[in-house]
């Protein structure tokens, strides 16, 4: 039975100032790191395990991964990283807050950004301090300037399909640390969440997501670990 | 004009006991999270960057490197852990510190293992607290029992050629985060340095040591980045 966790980053700087983050390599607070190694620990306690690892091209996934890791003992596990696992890019959304969003453009535009599917928040303006076409990073890569959530699934599934599919089906046990979008991509796919629905999926930071798969791929159960405290003490260990 | 930088790992807990460690899978000291986070902030000072970087198994080399990458704003660079760069097998020393060794087997002898080329230490002992087969991360894998310096070599230099050269001839910056003796394997290769000479080499913890290659991989120069602090200004920054 191929097993599958996901696990949305820890808190970071951002999430705390509720700004819209995206692309933008902000890292984690300290909470942020301690509920990274909690995950760790927790799957730990669950008799967890993996064989691979994948995370995004952003810190803080990539710490995130790192400290659940190396609180798990499993430091040594090969990981792949890709910017398809990255957030969805917020556009000229970046770097605002709440307030600052809304007294921008409105509170119902800000709104429809949020919830809808398909309409991408504006593009960035011309010589944003948030550009990042000149970073070393994504050289060579395609990058969005704005993304909707269907633009964000566009890229992540077949990253998906091409690289961490064939990896279950083989029988090999993943773990993906990513962000609240590109994981939203991968639970929309493997729970068949209609676009209406799958905006509202809120996915808390910091939280094992466990999905265990049959052959083809298709849920049998899909749970946050911290539900299932039962088996060897559960997150408590 | 390929780039490579060697860096041992910063001290570890074993470091500072003095004790024979070898595969045993202890963590950085604090002092050497701080040597790992200055190697990086000082690779950044001096403008060094990479494309892909290769680690071993071991706790605390896969920590200097994600340290170094993190001071370095890097840390999205992939990273290809092997088994192969993991430091020389002490054997039935492991654990020991340098009195319990003389204790045990003589000042004499002691000094025979730390410097001969190709003497292994003693297997271990049947029930060896320090026995690494049953571990997880070494499934599959033909783990040995004890390693002289020539032993280690034996393993390191096929990845060297098989995994890291070819990535240096197409022009590739390299880094490296490992061992004592898996380094000194690298640089016996590259440096030419005797079987007589190389036990001699001391690779000081956390301090990057650039080679700069020809187009053969032939060392036109090689030295420790803290003696050239003048470029960019060196790793005062």
């Amino acid at each position: 039975m191929p097993t599958l966790v996901l696990i949305r980053h820890g808190q970071s700087s951002w999430n705390l100032e509720n700004r819209f983050t995206g692309w933008w390599d902000v890292n984690l607070t300290e909470q942020g790191e301690r509920e990274a190694w909690a995950a760790g620990e927790a799957m730990k306690a669950a008799g967890l395990d993996f064989d691979l690892t994948f995370t995004s091209f952003q810190t803080r996934a990539i710490k995130t991964l790192n400290l659940a890791l190396e609180a798990m003992g499993r430091l040594w596990l090969p990981t792949e990283k890709s910017w398809k696992l990255n957030e969805r890019h917020y556009g000229g959304l970046t770097g605002l807050d709440k307030a600052e969003t809304a007294a921008l453009h409105g509170d119902d535009q800000v709104k429809i950004w949020r919830r809808s599917f398909d309409i991408p928040p504006p593009l960035p303006a011309e010589g944003s301090a948030y550009d990042l076409s000149k970073e070393e990073r994504y050289k060579g890569i395609p990058i969005p300037q704005t993304e909707s959530l269907k633009d964000t699934i566009a890229r992540v599934l077949p990253y998906w399909n091409e690289r961490i599919a064939p990896e279950l089906t083989a029988g090999k046990r993943v773990l993906i640390a990513a962000h609240g979008n590109s994981l939203r991509a991968l639970e929309k796919h493997l729970s068949n969440i209609s676009d209406a629905d799958i905006t509202g999926l809120e996915i808390p930071t910091g939280q094992p997501i466990v999905y265990e798969l049959d052959a083809e791929l298709k849920p049998t159960d899909r749970y946050y670990l911290s539900e299932r405290s039962r088996t060897h003490g559960g997150q408590e260990g």
